[in-house]
């Protein structure tokens, strides 16, 4: 539990004061006050301000803020600065400068900008990273430590060539299982010397977005590249740990971002932390599963909200008002999903450059009058009510989702069957179809372990790495439920098809062989046909995007394709395999479809909700050894009658007993405590 | 007034006889005779031909060609060439090529190719351009100068960066400064030596259209681009000048070309020139604001339209013929708006490259017998007739709309709100509403004296200058009628916000305060809700786009918003400041909310119209101390009676008198002069 | 005749071995002998493979696997790899990279890779070919030399550039004329030296997809990357031919591919063949047209179909599955229209990298009990009893449709009048008129002998070369009927209009003069109207893109526009021309219009089909001096009954008789072997 130090919910978010004049830092801290905010993340972007030149370092405008951020109660989340390397290294040393995926050497200039092989930018993103480390070891107001910000992008230069070579040398050691691996035998791509590699992109084997000719390269220059940003990351957490060794450490990840393997990733993070950017149209079982996902990077352990925005953002086409009460919900959707910090970016409001128009706690007006600065102050309010009472609860699943970086790049670097496969969309589709259920899932990844869950779903489970199918099968052969899904069990780790039949090594437990694949338009569909009625799913639905021709191998037949040539094929077959059961679900199902199917295997475990399904309303409760906290949240515009059946607790920020029904009030919450 | 030499309406256009047998341009001076053509613009792209080499400069051949015109009664626009380079030049000096904004240096071919910061360019083309002056400087049949051809398009290469880093030195001094201004702790940009400040492009800070992380740069590239260009016009007008100081020299602009500031260009220009390419669909409201625009650019002096295609274009999508009648309209139209000459690209088509199928007066048949030929033929007799009777008249409006290139800039280069906002459809809403009214309109700059008006409008005035808003207060406050709308006031000229509340500098004037600025979706909308019927409006009209969330601080609500959560705030409001009035739109209304609206202003002021508004029909009036001169433009497809009410006059083209009502023909032009 | 080794309709396809374990290939042989495979090629991409290093040649994998095939009754086509250069070359010789148009080098990747005007690709291209050649020429399985693969892509490197240069000095000797028949004269583009000029790409002259601001030079330079393509495959097939005179020599075309010009490279191959790849959404008739075209290029000579998937194809966005029956009927339409042989890519699907979702009929299941391998054992059985009888007959078309991908370059570069002309849509819209009437046509060049035909139809013949109008003058003087259509005989074959009014060279065996071109936008359309009725035609059709408004001078106006301002104008007229007649098509109509039109044409002309149309069902025939063969391919998902009428003849696969009527399955064939 990182909070330790000031025992509640982290309250605050990014602030620059060093952009500002002195005296409006008065004004912040009066505010700072006025709203409960007690963190302040610094530092963020400011290496050529610590550092102006090579040989000079200079910190006194970062001791002054904290000192007098920590006189006024506001704590520090400290940034190491590295995010964007200065203007005079970029000249001075262009090594640091990246080549884009167009194989153009870039300029000084945006965010994201350093190569990650650079051996300059490694170098004083370490120094700088273990300078800071050094200053404020022992300053009672540092919390935790920021390194850089927003890690991602990929570069193509020289030093990352002879980097990805030394990788694969690393992997593969020799060419000739490199060959093997990647299948070079296709389109004459033997290589003889390690030297004739050369990183995929739009000159070599790539164009547009995750189109390649060659799979086996362009999955691993993705792992080398994720592996390549965290080593730069590694470099500063191990700078940091020689000086801090008790102070967490972490890193602002980006939820569903594509380029980085994070399960890989948070194994080296004391604790994830994350920035949640929804839009006004984004899902919100997309944005809980995005927290699940972030909760699950570490196995269930609470995270940061690092960042959101206060109201506005600046970069979306329509950057709408987050409406009165949103900001708020959604911050308790955080807290409800596992977060244990609510913070902004940012506190105030910058006057120049591209974030101007975003929304922060202190606008342009500079005064506390604003509908934006009272929402924050009353979250601040109710955050201080809670106290510690929430910190460090736990969610229990029952039904684990397998979310896995590596399957997703080597379905969306796949050439065929169809360009509409979206890896994301169809892992939110059975999120989703839970979520209106109000049942709790765990996002997990290929590491962890399964025995803890009843269900496991893994759609598209397109890869299947070494030993995964064996514990699939041990999984299921003890009882568990396991669903997967059409153009699942096809390669293996290095984009292999596994041969002797489709789903590869998951055919024995799953009972079937899918023996063709075929993709539709997006104006074509199929239907799902029931054989018999089966608890909430009867008759036929709606589905598409793929359709497997599968032959039961053992595995009951559930339903039948409604039409097209393979009309009466299976659809939905289940296996009995040990003391458990293995789904597969052959095409990309409606919604209506999913939640009965759901509704289904939640009942066969006895899985149920905590309360039922209210439209609109959100269910997610936080546990520990002696409490259980039920959030309600209500996405409504309207307020909204809940019954809570059997249920009472108390009010955990009114501190009122509630019992029956309780009525939310339009982006209302309550927060139950339930002895 | 340019048109001393020969005192009519000049009619002609751009002319290659070089590229022809001699014995075609025979042909041409006969039908030049047949349809009343007094000028051709001359050696517009002949640099290649008059300078086969470094040291050879070679003009026998325009002699020649200017010898034979003048022998036949036609005068010269005498271009100097320098639109596009020579290919020798390209590979002797390359730094004459570009680099575009994708960083790749480019090579010989196309236009717009020169880099305006090349010394070979700029000593080449000032050369070449005194060599023609010394040589014309008596020629009589010389009327004006025309410098290099549309200049356009930007350059990213190191003679631009060097160019760059001393425009800033001159404009900010230190370093200190123009961080402070750049507001470049914003993720860590600060420089420390000039050296550090690289171009602005996709290399660096910016993407696509418009996209950049850093404003402050990008928009002051944008000022160094367009100063960069105009440098190299002035050179060559400045070579000129020492040998012909009484001839007027132009460069054809093109109306509403986003890369120029075309304000602070025309301050060298002699004479305003430009070349009209509307579209099939451009609303014609929207080439009658361009030709006010471009007459505004030299506060209310006669223009030239120095180029319209007799009937095709070749460049859209889809090219179009102009209708029967419609060539004439439209120059007419031009006139109308200020214009003084009417010509053409291009007098003879040319047979290959990728101009061949632009119309010409003169097409590829060769002969006077197609309908081209006729509707320019019966024009230049038209023409002749009119003699010197409009030349310099002038038109008295009493509504000025601001547009301003730097405004614009800074709109489009902001990173939020919305991607939505186009500057110049906002513009255009309240020109179109004036227009579809009668009521005529000039488009002035930001350096533009305002006591001349009755009513200023400033759509989304988002960028407010050093003194303009004192310049505002001063003409509210001596009774003039200021009308601004959303995202207005927001920053200064370095694009950095103006703190304390929007609109900042104009909230005095204005009397509210704009809390928040909300960015609606295309598909969404609010409405305008009128408190009480006033005048031409009442009830409610939609609205969208964006929508300021203000408050009243002293001004009256006029409407307010019909729904969303901030139903029933203020979005028309009027202040009483001094003896006038200043009104702020917080959003973007439809177009008969702008129409009522106007309506009720223009009443206010006793502005009216000179005959009342026909469907369809254009209206315009150009005046000297002695005469007003109506037009009255039918843009409909069939015969329209107008209502002269008391005017009487008489036809300057029949020479007939004229009253009561007046048939036009469907594509008909009556110019009454009005005595 | 190619097949005199194999004296049947080869079977098989694309085969990669040496990508796999030995034992598979039992597996693989076995499979052939089940499915009627006996031919497969081989070594399409094993260059890498064959020449590990710039010494070094090892065959000995591939002695291997011819023998094992040949042993087991299986025949080669022999490619000889040079469709991907190694990665070795690649890093040794760089020059073996393209440039691109972006002018970018490449890096080693992909496929399409070599500079066709790179030394080391084409010493060591040929020199494998040799060497390939001298190993295999007695080999007894070896029934014909596939040359590289696919040959197509552009470079723009500086040897292509040196290439340019000699390639214009030999056709253009000097400058002047260099200079006169581009129109360098416009933008200012005279050259004085040949190293002036500079290969037109998206740093000099082009933009995005055939937009150019010079149009002579992009016309020639993909006249010259045609002919540096086609020199690279020459130096492969003189290598060859000196060792192997009599053995057949081919590459694989691409049917409608743009880039190359295949009637020039037709000349070079011994034989034709192309691979098929439509989708599931590709019109029959264009199918079937580019059968035509590719049978046209060898004026008739049966081609091979080198590829087709047996079911699924990767690279489309939606790859479909080839529903039941379609394989074996598309087959049956390359037979019907000239091919001799029927090959798929790929015999079995490989493991890894881009193409492992392409279909092959031998899947990653590895067994033969698989839909796709049922229908490929089914389709084999047939070939082998259809025997030799269908080899070399010929199709007899009175109907000839041009074609020439010259002018269809000129076209699609043209700036002006409209971007919506799409040369293959207007040429695929006449032969779709003949198709739905079951009147067979050949696709022919500007070469080929109009002399054969009864009707001409050349869709948008925009460039007249040299000598063709005599041609088409002599044919409708012996009593031919031409058709031509809107934006015809505008310029010579170096894109320079013809002066004199349009359409130019054409005007005097046309009887008309196109003034005027007018473009609609895609929501316009004007009419079709019939002056009187007409055969199958009457009353008034649609029609759009372009309009020409023509007058005749000579020519019977059969049909005028319905509405704008050339209401009443010629849409269509004839010209008696001699004993023939010449059409004018001034405008693009719709279907029903073209096909009552062309059935007026055929009646007049006597031409008729051999049984009358069926919705769905395709016909052709295939003759020699002894026999006719009748294909009746039924498109249709339902069985069909077709009226032979009069015809009888026998099944040539049953080898029962056939009289009346006869039931086809869905997508069923039936060939009708008439005496």
């Amino acid at each position: 539990m990182i909070n330790q130090k000031l025992p509640k919910i982290w309250y605050g978010g990014d602030y620059n004061p060093e952009q500002w004049d002195k005296e409006i830092m008065n004004e912040d801290l009066r505010m700072f006050k006025l709203s409960g905010i007690d963190v302040a993340t610094l530092n963020v972007f400011s290496w050529a301000l610590s550092q102006p030149n090579e040989g000079t370092y200079d910190f006194a405008w970062l001791d002054e803020i904290i000192d007098r951020l920590y006189e006024n109660g506001t704590y520090v989340c400290l940034a190491t600065s590295t995010g964007a390397h200065p203007a005079w290294m970029a000249r001075k040393y262009p090594d640091v400068l990246r080549v884009d995926f167009e194989g153009r050497k870039r300029k000084f200039g945006g965010r994201h900008n350093s190569c990650p092989n650079s051996p300059t930018y490694r170098k004083y993103s370490e120094r700088i990273a273990e300078k800071l480390a050094e200053r404020y070891k022992d300053h009672p107001a540092v919390l935790i430590w920021h390194v850089s910000n927003e890690y991602g992008g990929y570069c193509y230069c020289n030093h990352c060539a002879d980097g990805f070579r030394n990788w694969l040398q690393e992997r593969y050691t020799t060419l000739e299982t490199l060959n093997k691996v990647w299948n070079t035998g296709f389109w004459g791509h033997t290589f003889y010397e390690w030297e004739e590699i050369v990183p995929p992109n739009a000159l070599s084997e790539e164009w547009g977005v995750d189109n390649t000719n060659f799979q086996g390269i362009s999955l691993d220059y993705r792992r080398f590249m994720s592996d390549s940003l965290l080593d730069c990351y590694k470099l500063e957490y191990n700078a940091i740990k020689k000086h801090t060794p008790d102070l967490p450490v972490t890193t602002n990840l980006m939820g569903l971002y594509k380029e980085l393997d994070y399960f890989k990733w948070a194994k080296h993070l004391d604790v994830v932390s994350w920035d949640n950017y929804p839009s006004l149209n984004t899902p919100i079982s997309l944005t809980a599963m995005t927290h699940d996902l972030m909760r699950g990077l570490k196995q269930g352990q609470p995270f940061m909200l690092m960042e959101q925005t206060p109201s506005q953002q600046n970069w979306q086409p329509y950057n709408s008002l987050k409406r009165p009460g949103v900001m708020k919900l959604w911050s308790y959707q955080a807290v409800a999903h596992g977060a244990d910090t609510v913070l902004f970016f940012q506190l105030r409001r910058s006057v120049g450059a591209c974030e101007k128009y975003h929304g922060a706690v202190i606008e342009h007006v500079g005064h506390e009058h604003t509908r934006v600065f009272r929402e924050c102050a009353e979250l601040g309010s109710e955050l201080q009510k809670l106290s510690d009472s929430l910190l460090d609860t736990r969610i229990k699943a029952r039904v684990a989702i397998v979310f896995d970086w590596e399957n997703r790049w080597a379905i969306e670097l796949s050439s065929g069957p169809t360009v509409a496969l979206k890896y994301v969309d169809e892992v939110h589709k059975y999120y989703d179809a839970l979520f209106q259920q109000n049942i709790q899932a765990d996002l997990i990844g290929t590491d962890t372990d399964l025995s803890d869950y009843d269900i496991v779903i893994a759609p598209v489970l397109y890869m299947v790495k070494k030993g995964y199918a064996k514990r699939v099968e041990d999984f299921v052969r003890s009882g568990g439920t396991f669903l997967t899904t059409f153009f699942s069990g096809i390669v293996n780790e290095n984009d292999i098809v596994s041969l002797g039949g489709y789903p590869g090594e998951l055919r024995e437990v799953l009972g079937i062989w899918a023996e063709e694949i075929d993709a539709l338009f997006p104006d074509q569909s199929n239907q799902i046909v029931l054989t018999e009625p089966w608890g909430a799913l009867s008759g036929e639905y709606k589905c598409g995007l793929l359709c497997d021709l599968i032959h039961s191998e053992g595995a009951e037949i559930k339903a039948v394709y409604g039409s097209d040539f393979y009309q009466g094929m299976p659809a939905l077959t289940v296996n009995k395999f040990g003391a458990g059961h293995a789904w597969y679900v052959a095409t990309s199902p409606e919604p209506s479809f999913l939640q009965g199917f759901l509704a289904n295997l939640c009942k066969e475990k006895g899985i149920t909700a905590p309360i039922p399904p209210v439209p609109g309303v959100e269910i997610s409760q936080r546990t520990n050894e002696n409490e259980t906290y039920l959030f309600i949240l209500n996405h409504n515009d309207q307020p909204v009658n809940v019954d809570l059946g059997t249920l009472n607790g108390t009010d955990l920020i009114a501190g009122q007993p509630v019992t029956n029904t309780v009525t939310l009030s339009a982006k209302g919450t309550l927060i139950l405590s339930i002895s």
